[in-house]
């Protein structure tokens, strides 16, 4: 195979904003930027895994035209001419739709949606689709391609999931903005592991037509960007509302708790969360010990819900019809939606809003909970996959998230980089609340430093999978 | 028993906003509708049985300080000192919560919710419960006691359900604006056997909290009143909107349909109807045939849908262990829960949107859809309750109903009364087009006339259930 010419990331040390006065001012054209995410993924990607599908020529012709249009005076907005990666669960006309399954599963997801529209008119320029664990449903498949984390060019480790796929363009400088979903962790985890910026929504704030389910009521949009302040950015240009803004550290109360969260931490998760929450008190952040109700009241929403409506959507007879297209370990989990009643399944939902205003009611006062986002750094493949740490991993991995979907609130993971791998600080408040949980993100983000990006060199097609470097 | 006094109903030629008029220049008062209607109820509802609950201390109590209020220059809007009746599914503060049942079901109801309490704030004054069908599943129940259908004293007839406790006391001059609840027809319907205006919103327009689920995403709220300006009146009052006027008839553009809704008609029906539609195509309207899809796909959503929702919220074992208290209509209709599965459940609900899509682009440049409500008039009860037409009667009663509350449609049954016994023309429109349908509702009132209301001195008590007249 022929030796690749890395382009630079465009968007390695330059904003989103930033991109934007370089677009409009002539510096740079979206032509030159799609060229460069095209060239860096034909390099990249064979062995990072991220996209499963590259399209290449209608971003090449969408980011000429974007060029055209300023030039004749039509300016869409704030991400006009930004290259963007969509996670594969997510219809968008002109691709295929995948749902990181084996199933055929177009037509049940249908045509584009409002959401991708959205992007659309507001100028993306969308670079393909990244690859999701099947139906999203968790961290990982059996059966199925698994992207390797960035961070880790010798040995493939964990990408977490189930927006991998996302994470991995975004970490490793595939795309500008990455698109995500979250369920249980499936935004955050990822981003942890990948050491990106990733933002989960509450359910309710951006429309979910044209996606594959997985949990209705909780299932969330979400954006991997590298730094909080491009997410604020981008945040800002999808709502229509005001861009958060950093505020003064000493004005924030953030609460720690003092159940759940903290137990069970590998050392370097331990450390790399203590040194960021010290620097934050050092810089005026009052941390507050707390507690944060019905950690322990999330599992069935897992083992029931999200399955179930997997399988409703599906269909029950086609799920056994189909049976052995499906990835061993969803196959494992999607068992138990078969022998679940509709009466305990309408049951199962009737005390989430209960838990939800208890837990917003314990968070007043506060402007947001801190915790580690996953309580691991990244483990590699072989162990999870086929080793004795497998059922353990399966059961810590998104033990600190899935809570936060069942109560509907939004969240945000940072990525502390100390050494080797990244470790995720989440930052999680109440629904609708996502201005102020990116602002005081952002206002973290100024204390801790921009996040760095890991060097993806040792990607390159040149040393193949087989090869050593 | 005591021969009672009976005071005419305060609201028989009087519009809401005439009241309001009156109110605020003293030529009535709060306290003497109030204590006008309190007495009706004490004169009828022994015989009636629309009441299960009347709170006539605290109505008196409220009445007088709205008097004073408006005496010292309050005034709380539009509803203020209007006398109403609420459906024994929603908790009112004060009130004891039944839900037709004979579980105790208050505390799994919880406080009074959003919609009551923007009642209270606007000045109405809360006569009592009125009483509903088991869990608002259906029309009738067979161990529990029933209202008595206004218009005949003689023969208990069948008042339609689940919110025949509010219609009922509309149409007798019992409440000058009664609440209800529809999933079904159970506005609608029973305003078709009663005589009354019937009103049910989207299943969005108005909160759902405070009131028991029975199949959440297409349980709507409604208001009967005498005529369609009153719930025009109540709307506007109650949403912050305009108040929806009428249009010139010649601009209006009917849908007949042409399947399903005329099938079976009983005669008395299908000649009120025919003549009703006559006189509107006489003051100009247009009347076309159409065709409105998905008729025959609603039956899963009343078999499996509503009945699973019920025994989620109260929980499977409680069900069963609590299962003699249950009517036993209701227990035959909820077992067909036990044997439902989660993901049938969910594949149920999964064709819904697309079912209202393709009906909102059928009715696309009508104003409406007419059907008769019902397609039968009030039938007798013993009839329905021990006779060889129950099955038949059960199969027909909410066959023109149940379809737009799958389709997430507005509605309103306008009564045509022209002998004994009334009927309803119902009027469907899409979701949140309310305002429109009220404006088109309103403008048919105008050509037809303001409906009638029974004479009801029959039911007065010294005639009691023993006797003859």
């Amino acid at each position: 195979m022929a030796t690749h010419n890395l382009p630079p990331d465009p968007f390695r040390t330059r904003s989103l904003a930033a991109y934007g006065e370089d677009l409009r001012s002539g510096r740079v054209s979206a032509e030159a930027v799609t060229r460069a995410f095209l060239d860096r993924i034909e390099a990249l990607n064979p062995r990072l895994d991220a996209f499963i599908h590259v399209a290449a020529e209608p971003a090449m012709k969408t980011a000429r035209g974007i060029d055209q249009l300023l030039a004749g005076g039509t300016d869409l907005g704030p991400l006009m001419g930004v290259p963007v990666a969509i996670k594969d669960l997510f219809a968008v006309d002109g691709m295929p739709t995948g749902a990181g399954s084996r199933l055929d599963v177009e037509k049940d997801i249908g045509p584009e949606g409002s959401f991708i529209k959205s992007l659309k008119r507001a100028g993306c320029i969308l670079l393909g689709k990244a690859r999701t664990v099947e139906f999203a449903l968790g961290a990982f498949n059996d059966t199925h391609p698994l992207p390797w984390n960035p961070w880790s060019p010798s040995l493939h480790r964990m990408p977490g999931g189930s927006s991998h796929g996302s994470a991995v363009a975004q970490a490793a400088g595939l795309s500008a903005l990455a698109i995500g979903t979250d369920t249980g962790g499936s935004v955050r985890m990822p981003a942890s592991y990948c050491g990106t910026v990733g933002f989960k929504a509450s359910p309710e704030l951006w429309p979910k037509d044209g996606l594959m389910p997985l949990n209705p009521v909780i299932d969330s949009l979400g954006t991997f960007t590298n730094t909080v302040a491009d997410a604020c950015y981008a945040y800002a240009a999808l709502t229509g509302d005001a861009e958060p803004r950093s505020v003064a550290p000493r004005t924030l109360r953030l609460g720690k708790p003092v159940n759940y969260f903290f137990e069970g931490l590998e050392s370097e998760v331990a450390d790399a969360i203590d040194e960021a929450l010290s620097r934050l008190a050092g810089a005026g952040v009052e941390i507050v010990p707390c507690e944060v109700p019905h950690v322990n009241d999330f599992q069935d929403f897992y083992l029931y819900g999200g399955v179930t409506s997997v399988v409703g959507y599906l269909g029950g007879e086609r799920v056994k019809r189909e049976y052995d297209l499906i990835d061993r370990y969803t196959r494992d989990r999607l068992k138990n939606a078969f022998d679940y009643s509709a009466d305990r399944y309408v049951a199962l939902y009737r005390g989430r809003e209960a838990m939800a205003r208890a837990a917003t009611e314990a968070i007043r006062g506060l402007d947001g909970w801190v915790t580690p986002t996953t309580v691991m750094v990244a483990a590699p493949f072989e162990e999870i996959a086929k080793g004795p740490k497998r059922a353990e991993w399966i059961a810590r991995n998104a033990r600190n998230t899935r809570i936060f979907n069942v109560l509907g609130f939004c969240g945000l993971s940072f990525p502390l980089v100390r050494s080797d791998l990244p470790v995720g600080l989440q930052i999680a408040a109440p629904a609708r609340t996502e201005a102020r949980l990116l602002a005081v993100a952002r206002t973290i983000e100024d204390v801790l430093g921009t996040p760095p990006k890991p060097d993806v060199s040792g990607f390159l097609e040149k040393k193949g999978r087989g090869e050593m470097t």
